[in-house]
């Protein structure tokens, strides 16, 4: 189903390409071929067509070129003529992004800019762990590179063998390690960017402490390619992890997990890697997506956990003999019904695989609306308890589901089509009246309607609709400060004051 | 020598005072009154006088009252007040800062606002290990509120029985746990200001991951006040420390202390809580100024380290066991001369005595140029080796000396003024010139001239002189942005475009 929509919405775009090749400003894409080289700048519709559609198939935008400038003297020079021509600028990574962020609009007013050709390992240093690379790098190359040198880059997730490090800064990306090491922002020790009007901002510096005023890197972590261009990174890295310990657990409800995530914090929290809930409907669907995986234990419980431990050398010593304690404790206190610990690393890569197909098992079924929301964390056990019902009672047939992040107040919250349910019409009427009730009902928690996919262009409106219009009235005007043209991927994550309503706009002066 | 340069301050700040009246804009006095009440605003010289001079003594402004809101709803008002008369407002918390940063300048266009009376913890989640409380609460209060919890706040600092959380925030605080916990950066997980305008910001979401946009949280932290005023904060809190393991090790250089701090984070890094550094002379200094204070042992060294280790409850059982073994390694590997384990809190606590009166001990040596800065933590063992004899031919009869957070890469680099020099006539002459020097060096190597302390009044024209002008321009769009009339904390930090030079103006059209 999902790659029926794909195919369509390719075709469109080929089509568009070719039969109304979009008008270029006069001179501009001589003076970018000349500037880029032909290894630089491309035309050629194979080549842009995959990445003028998101990955999910969601969105198709128009552009009339891709640039892939080869180091950050030449996105700069990029930047500078693109000003001069009013052509605007979509950065794009591994087009990995949830939320239509790297896609460009339709206007065709834009171009695309990928830094694969800069993915190069600037330095590393080993002393003090950290590395700089460039924007354009995969992050499994990151791991790669981290691990040739007995250290690790302590942040994963299931795109990462296309996901750049320009991107993951860009959407301040999330994952599976969130609960120890935080989100990419805290992995982030400094980065360099183009900004709007092709200046270099350089804040490098190898500094664990720097408050020589705003820090304007957290500006840039987050921005979605809005405010400016990542170009690199200096990263922190991790000793190699010395042992870790992986296990899972059958629990009765979500709020018997949070439990359990309550005693290992308080317990062990320092060595508590990562904490994910996992509906047992979500199982079976792996289950039948692999068909070679099997079930962690022969015991049926509606919900399950994963659990991960990890610590460096010597204070790994008893890392086993904390998990198998915590675990005793866990039963005895009726907080898990079974558990079983992986007793080698196939054991645990096996546990994990269970866990990172969920999304495609789940995609496999049929359509539906996916929400990656957030509320406090000690609040998700009674969110998922209460939401989920609530909105399969408002939309008799569909199903509800939550599972990811529990230590991190964040699931993936999925509602399916009713059974025959066609993908598009059903997405264009029930499915956005559903994202509706979800983000309504998150807001009446407390919580965010984007806990890690960023806004893109797919909430645009559900952040204008339900955001602080304080905060959205600061985020224009910061905005409008940085890029007062408006050049940087126009249509994503916030419209400038001249697009939105009045009624939204920065109350700059005093009545 | 200092006393007598504060009293002379305060003496001409009651002159102005007394003599010659600030004036004041029509009707604001009134208005404010009648807002704030007789408790919440007054011109009582006595009550202004010791808040017009920073606690170092070296800056002294003038106001025309200060306003002790007792909410939210009232500072808002209060700043849109201002906003109508024109009046600049300066925030100050405990009056700690170490750069002159919530000293009003000298125009007496200001009025002081302080948030004593918000000190209110408005809510402790010890389940989800939060606290929102206000601005104006004292640090040592908030280590109490959450001690009661059998929960501790991460970061601390000599003036914690002043220093309040609005100020911390303002300035990105350090202190001596940033190795392990980061600084308040790290801890705030939302907060409340309100903006130039009197717009209230709520981002105190209790949300673990949330990216709904620009992470403007992240753009006042560290603004000290020029970008708005922090009303209240979300905190991150952890679980009380199960036990921890104080040590003093004598060591022969810099870059030994750095081999022995490399040993110990990739041995048990997740457990290491201070690293701090701290010259024999030093140490001579504290043990002059507590007469009652004992060395740690009785073999000399040229150098010390002072180490903590800590852990909660159940990963903690073989703490004591891992810091000996570590403890054992590092004579082993000729990285210490001698070791010592604090058997107890209370030798632990005599241990971190020696540490926290090094600035006062130091003070009383006589004046001194002091300058908190940092470089790439693998780099400051060697910086030190460098700079502090180069400082010291440079300006003959100086001596120079270095302490503090080695593990963050930030010393507290002080330059001692000649035997029989006079404070003020030394620090304006030869002082300005080696804290140029100070600061010349600093950016060769790398690194920064402000670490935790921030820039204030005291490091405006430094940071205009060596800092990227890229960054500068950024910064100075925001900053016209946010407060395009220059009513928050003016003269600090940076200066808006029409005070600076026009080359130092951000380019934002491209020629």
């Amino acid at each position: 189903m999902w790659q029926a929509v794909r195919d369509f919405a390719a075709a469109v775009c080929h089509d568009d390409l070719m039969k109304q090749p979009v008008p270029c400003p006069s001179g501009f894409l001589d003076r970018t071929r000349d500037l880029l080289g032909p290894k630089g700048f491309t035309r050629d519709p194979d080549i842009l067509r995959p990445r003028l559609t998101d990955w999910r198939g969601r969105y198709t935008g128009r552009a009339f070129g891709l640039a892939t400038p080869a180091s950050t003297c030449e996105v700069a020079s990029l930047v500078r003529l693109c000003a001069q021509h009013n052509v605007s600028i979509v950065a794009q990574g591994g087009n990995t992004s949830m939320s239509g962020g790297a896609t460009p609009d339709d206007t065709g007013a834009s171009i695309l800019l990928n830094l694969a050709r800069m993915n190069a390992v600037r330095s590393i240093d080993t002393a003090g762990k950290t590395i700089v690379c460039e924007a354009g790098m995969v992050l499994q190359d990151l791991h790669d590179a981290a691990a040739r040198h007995d250290l690790r880059f302590p942040l994963t997730l299931g795109g990462k063998g296309s996901a750049t490090i320009g991107g993951l800064i860009a959407t301040n990306a999330g994952g599976t390690q969130v609960l120890r090491h935080g989100t990419m922002r805290a992995q982030v020790l400094g980065l360099e960017a183009v900004m709007a009007d092709g200046q270099v901002l350089d804040l490098l510096a190898n500094l664990k402490k720097d408050n020589r005023g705003f820090d304007l890197k957290q500006l840039l972590i987050g921005s979605e390619g809005t405010l400016g261009i990542v170009t690199a990174a200096r990263l922190r890295l991790l000793p190699a992890i010395g042992s870790r310990v992986v296990a899972w657990a059958g629990v009765a409800c979500p709020a018997a997990a949070a439990s359990l995530l309550e005693l290992f914090t308080t317990e062990a929290g320092e060595l508590l890697e990562g904490f994910e809930i996992i509906p047992d409907s979500s199982l079976e669907a792996v289950l039948e997506y692999l068909p070679a995986a099997k079930p962690p234990f022969r015991t049926i419980s509606p919900w399950h956990v994963l659990i991960e431990f990890a610590a460096s050398s010597q204070a790994s010593r008893d890392l086993r003999d904390l998990v198998e304690h915590l675990a005793a404790m866990a039963m005895e206190r009726g907080l898990a019904s079974d558990a079983i610990i992986a007793q080698n690393e196939t054991q645990a890569e096996a546990l994990w695989t269970l866990r990172d197909n969920i999304s495609p098992a789940e995609r496999a079924r049929g359509p539906a609306m996916q929400h990656d929301i957030a509320v406090p964390v000690e609040r998700m056990a009674a969110f998922m308890e209460h939401a989920i019902p609530e909105l399969e009672r408002r939309f008799p047939g569909t199903r509800a589901l939550a599972f990811g992040h529990l230590g991190d107040g964040n699931v993936h919250f999925h509602v399916q089509a009713p059974r025959g349910s066609e993908a598009g019409p059903w997405e264009m009427s029930d499915g956005s009246r559903i994202s509706a009730a979800v983000h309504d009902l998150v807001v009446e928690w407390g919580g965010s309607i984007s806990a890690e996919h960023g806004i893109g262009q797919m909430k645009l409106a559900e952040l204008e609709r339900l955001h602080d219009p304080v905060a959205l009235g600061v985020m224009r005007a910061v905005k409008q400060a940085l890029d007062p043209r408006g050049l940087l991927n126009p249509g994503k994550l916030i419209r400038a004051n001249y697009e939105a309503g009045d009624t939204l706009a920065p109350a700059k002066t005093v009545a």
